[in-house]
């Protein structure tokens, strides 16, 4: 690993850890700092992958690293990535680099042209399944695309504490969707319109959200992308996109666990679906950490950054406007 | 078949055969005339099915008659429906009862608690599949409904010639997906959203028509549906619903033409699906039939009739108003 | 139907049923006759399909009469076929012709090219799935066939009397596969390897027969075919056939009774198989009537009759040897 | 890692490479060296897992070594292990542990209750599909279990000229469906009869083997067992096996590349299998090897060892031999 370039993670939580053994075992990344303001969470992290811990200053101070991995609480996404680009390291930022429209848009002039690479990470965009979809509808093979329909159907819904502090269905849960639904549109969405309701938790009624939503984006070639978002599927992990053209159709759908089928006289039981987005995505977490070897070693442009976070955003923001007034926006007011 | 009800069938076109030679080969009705205003068409559906050919007057009074099935065109069905109605004949019509919802309503005295009883096709209703998903939502195997995707995509668009007489997608087309919604939701929605392109085909923008759309119905329950349509889906005939419940979801698929699947380097590929509603659909037509031999006999009331017509219809004028106006309609303002 | 040709059904028990149904209700057949020894069954039967009870002497005296539909118990058919033969009317013969192959044999010169035209009712060459395979097959569209393998396991075992009646799992029931194998190879099996348990139900064992078998068959060609049988499935009526080429493979696997999915925690449940081969193969059950109406036009020559049950009972034949002697069988000693 | 167990890799070929790599990104060991005879090989593949090159008389004299993993070339197996277990080194060896039966069974005394843990590496007792197949019918899910059929057909045939070291068709390539059978049967078969065929390349039947082959295995219950090889699918490499039991089946099927599925008039196409056992079987190679690590830490026993091995290549020594005697072999006699 004597070549591979020095990089630290900022912050040991659920996805500091996926992205932490992401790195680690890359052979191409050299991990040498794991960071938590939370001493023992750092310490436990930097044991299992055999580097060290340190402080957010200190590393941002050592002129042998070349990136960061951000994975600290999504309040601090900002300020985390403002400091180290100013400190010249390249940035694996997980989503969302912010959680407000209008302070993102008052930093363009650091992140959209950033003095280093700033990767932020929808890690859909890494899924073998969404890519081999989107090369599917890139090359042309469906002919023109008419419209889509994106599913993510969450297993269960989080703890009513964490509503609050989550931004909101759209900008926590569907902000994905909306990266989706750009990537593969290929075109801007004008449009947006959104129904949303509490059919899940009351709690999370209470906490002033929603749990179950349909989307509807329309673009201005008169291309149409719904978006269908539950917090609880009871029945597993769902995360599907189909797509519809001008010659035919083209899908991606649900790994399952395993290709067993049981046959009874009830039918034939296929394998579960994915429980989690753990296991779901373990590859496009591993894929996209991969990408930020490719960034780092300049052979790659990060294929999502200031813009691809400001565009999903706004159509974030433009649904919980939709809600909120029964009547769809305009994009271009957003 | 000395005891079958005999029966007439009125209007000989395309879905006269289908109704008529349903009619032929079941036991329980005694096809006795077929009436068409062009006579040859009578005359050769006639010959097929071994039946006489008559006027609809001399047909309607025949004290003999119990049954007519309505397939004239679509502007004649109401004054049809209701002559043979006035004349104590049991009705059976092929969809829609009218085009017009205000011209139905100011009917509805003879109709919603009609003279004779009154079957209005909707065809949907007697699919095998559509029914297995029914069923398994009304047993509540899927706990509470949340949601519905409705999804019918034509193969190929009409001729243009046929667009300012449909009706417009949403009362030509979406009609079926309107009343599939109603009975599954089981609830009536209160408000519609719909935004509706034309991507196929600029001679239906010229007729004045749109051929892509997406429709949402929210209830006042909270319940969410959306329909997909298209008139051009270039991979087949294909009618879908899923169903998304508390528990988990149930769904429907296209059947295929059969259970063939060839294995190459380039993947499995599994037989089509059907090319069109004839064979798609051919055991749903049957089945309606049949049932019309059940009202005939007095052990089922007819399951669809004038209020399944006004609620589908008025789901269609509220999707054809929010696509003029770019806002949600009330379906109590329809 | 005036000029559809008369036939008659000889045999009312349940196959007797399925095909008297399917000749009523085709259009191109006048069934005037319904034979039966049971006197109940044969009025029971005529009254449904409302046609006249006759003897079988003054059936096939009736100079009007084109043909019959033999169905009456397995042991007399060679007789009744011979005695119809003999009387020039068309045979469409319930499968098998006879049970025993030197009595099939002796009368070949009657059989073989008979006086009128004889069909053996070998159903599965007009399911559509297996046509359409063997369509794909003959159309080189997996290269050259090298092997096949053949599944047919019923849903559960008959009743253990009707084992000593049967000619054994492989004259009663192999059978079908022993004429499908040979269709699809389009090459005369040279050489067959059985072995056979008896796993479902000692009485089987008892009655001295076996429930569970596999059979390999060889070609000169050296292309392989494997059969797969068994009394008892525990999950429906399973019957699939895959073939293997030089290019790639083909299948066709079961129906499903509707295309319901329901998806919960524990996976995709698809709707059961079919029950039974009245449900799986009603469309072959009328599509072969509706041959021999072909037959009776004058416009297709039976696709099987005397060459194909020789050929088929020959495999039975060698398999029941191979079982006895544990060693392969030359269908050349057969 | 300083507390993971220091283990050598012998051989540095196709194989070697896999291991080496699944050992060096495990963290439970501790790859210190590279060995072989090649020394450019051992070099590159050293310098990209990080470690040393060394003899095998070195490796083998380190007091410090827990472990070797074997993956020499297949002839020298044997003598490897035999050295490696003498130096009381635990052993990973990749299948077979030989090629000759007799050989085999004369080392019967240092393999069978072996100085060191030994290993023998038939990977697809780790697939987590095959896992999940056995765990079913080891459950009692399927009732008793009455038949197998277990398909193997690789995508290509190798080069002619790996076919006379290969040890044929058995030995080389029905090996890992012999260990399958043995394993999901629970039951040693008392039986086996095969016929096999030359109907993919001439150079093969001239190199002395076949490339087409059935073999059926009897168990003293009367379970049957179906194996299926070929060495050329021409639709990729697929891996499945169906288990059929007193009260359903159970069935593993092929992974597929990705989850996308194009649908045009054809029909539906899902995406390929997986094109060879590299990517097919990742998860299962890198999962054995920390079985292997599981061995060195003392928290399990080798699942196949010689038993394994003896079981597996006696099958294939029967197959051998019934080929060319054109008779079932029984077990007890080879």
């Amino acid at each position: 690993m004597g070549n591979a370039p020095k990089v630290a993670l900022l912050g040991a939580g659920r996805m500091g850890q996926v992205h932490g053994r992401s790195a680690a075992a890359n052979p191409r990344l050299d991990l040498a700092y794991v960071v938590d303001p939370h001493a023992p969470t750092a310490e436990t992290l930097a044991a299992e992958l055999d580097c060290a811990v340190a402080s957010q200053d200190a590393v941002l101070a050592d002129p042998a690293l070349a990136g960061v991995l951000v994975a600290t609480s999504t309040s601090t996404h900002l300020d985390v990535v403002l400091a180290a680009l100013a400190a010249g390291k390249a940035v694996f930022c997980e989503k969302p680099l912010d959680l407000d429209l209008a302070r993102l848009r008052a930093h363009a002039a650091q992140l959209a042209s950033p003095a280093a690479p700033l990767y932020v990470a929808f890690n859909r965009r890494f899924d073998p399944n969404f890519q081999a979809l989107q090369a599917r509808i890139a090359a042309g093979e469906i002919g023109a695309l008419e419209s889509l329909h994106l599913i993510s159907h969450d297993p269960a819904p989080p703890p009513p504490a964490f509503i609050p502090t989550s931004g909101g269905l759209f900008r926590d849960f569907s902000i994905h969707d909306f990266d989706v639904a750009r990537w593969l549109l290929d075109e801007e969405p004008a449009e947006l319109f959104a129904w949303a309701s509490c059919l899940v938790d009351p709690a999370i009624a209470a906490a002033g959200d929603v749990d179950t939503a349909r989307i509807v984006l329309r673009c201005a070639s008169g291309k149409l992308c719904v978006i269908s978002n539950t917090r609880r599927s009871g029945y597993g992990y769902d995360q599907r996109a189909e797509a519809y053209g001008s010659k035919g159709a083209a899908m991606v759908g649900n790994p399952r666990v395993s290709t067993l089928e049981t046959w009874t006289p009830a039918g034939a039981l296929a394998a579960p679906i994915h429980p989690g987005f753990q296991s779901r995505y373990a590859a496009s977490y591993a894929a996209e950490v991969d990408h930020f070897a490719d960034v780092l070693a300049g052979v790659a442009e990060p294929v999502t950054g200031y813009a691809a976070s400001v565009g999903a955003l706004a159509l974030a923001e433009a649904a919980a406007r939709s809600v909120a007034s029964g009547a769809p926006v305009r994009l271009a007011d957003v």
